[in-house]
């Protein structure tokens, strides 16, 4: 496994693939490696020749408010949790190799990054199109994997593929769960003991809220239900418990396939997660 | 010479040459060809295996009062043109095939975009990004050519190239003149006869103005020689003259080489000329 720490080493560790017409899967990453990410290697490695993940805590998608500086680092354990997942080539930049003085050109999201998430962290997105554009560009992937646990990016990514026409196959992988139904996720490192245990009231919730839908209920009954899980847990606030259309993240018509999606802050941590239910 | 008018078949025309590992160059145009584009689309003969020239007026870098229903567009003679200089593909889409109901993410210019035209024209640039940054996702070219003549937009792609890693080349040529030293550009076809004589105040006002910077005059000295001559022109109404670092399009330092820029009202008509000025 080869580490690379700029673009033009990374162009040149790619190189002698491009010429073998080799297939490239990527997997974009903030390092904290878990499960999660995990899945979508392997993935990468059945289908891609060759599989690059890259680690960059990106702060162009932290709100000057947000975690940026404690966002949890680990590199060296990411590098050997990579390894085992079969990765061949990781880029691991530094803030100036990807943002030189200067840098001012933006992705700016498409409409889907305008609500829930959107609302609750302005100018997450635009940070997000951005960075993944520029990744994009570097590594010139065949086939690029995100997991379906960030909903919302994952159909800001695709919008972005398709309005751009950039030459790659968006991959979404099913989130990856603990035993008890947490979703994985490197913020899951913040939450004390205690919170833990809260933390699967987000899960909770979501199953009741699919319960109530496969009985027939209507959408803002399943999304009340969702709620309610939500408030009876105590040092939860719910941020939103929504069931949602998973293109356009607006309401769903009732044609379309559902996505409920809840947000909700566990003591001073928040966490996001989501179930797509296939039928009204 | 080959016309295709959607994403698909462009693919399909290229990947023949793309397995061959021929070299790929690309002109984007809005149609109305003239020596200016000609002269792209000779460079790209010269120096690619293949030639593909985008003809598209992009609804996305006009504003709500500008010319966008009544910008000339001459297919026919334009396909005659470009296969006289060499053309191998031209790519023409509908508005339909490049923005689709639905298409909603954007590219923002940096911040080279914000003065002069930038002021003069809000979202233009963006729009041109926009579409820049999609047309090379699109043809995926090895270099690209624009000219000298559109001085910020060179600058707003070379910047957002650089930004997002894109990798493409940029080939910059220099601007396409009459005899009487008028810019090419295809809105001089708007100009009645006694405008167009007029219009040539444009090119005088920078030679009077390199002119002062070669005798040592200082860059405000040079602006205002440069105001005075577009001012001393009847139906001429100045936009802007200045002197500015042709990279930031900001206040020259002294140290980097200045770029006269120049934007005038010939009548109803706006036209923009530069000149590169190696010395201060």
């Amino acid at each position: 496994m080869k580490v690379v720490r700029t673009e033009g080493a990374l162009r040149d560790a790619l190189t002698p693939h491009r010429r073998a017409d080799h297939s490239i899967g990527f997997v974009p990453t903030m390092g904290a490696l878990h499960e999660g990410h995990l899945s979508l290697l392997r993935a990468a490695r059945l289908e891609c020749d060759v599989v690059v993940v890259s680690i960059f805590v990106n702060p162009l998608q932290f709100g000057p408010r947000e975690d940026l500086a404690a966002y949890p680092r680990s590199e060296e354990r990411d590098l050997h949790l990579a390894e085992g997942a079969g990765t061949d080539i990781v880029f691991a930049p530094t803030t100036e190799e990807m943002y030189p003085a200067g840098t001012s050109t933006m992705v700016t999201a498409a409409d889907v990054a305008l609500p829930l998430e959107g609302e609750a962290r302005p100018g997450h997105f635009d940070g997000v199109a951005t960075v993944v554009a520029k990744l994009f560009n570097q590594v010139q992937p065949h086939k690029a994997y995100f997991g379906q646990k960030d909903a919302q990016q994952v159909a800001v990514i695709q919008a972005m593929v398709r309005d751009l026409s950039i030459p790659v196959e968006v991959v979404v992988c099913p989130t990856v769960r603990e035993p008890d139904g947490l979703a994985m996720s490197s913020r899951n490192a913040y939450l004390s003991s205690e919170e833990r245990e809260r933390a699967t009231v987000l899960w909770r919730a979501l199953e009741a809220g699919h319960a109530a839908l496969s009985e027939g209920a209507a959408q803002e009954v399943a999304e009340k239900v969702m709620e309610d899980v939500v408030e009876s847990e105590t040092g939860v606030v719910l941020g939103y418990a929504r069931a949602v259309d998973p293109t356009t993240f607006g309401p769903s018509d009732g044609t379309s396939p559902i996505l409920l999606v809840i947000a909700a802050r566990v003591g001073s941590t928040r966490l996001i997660d989501n179930l797509p239910v296939s039928e009204a």
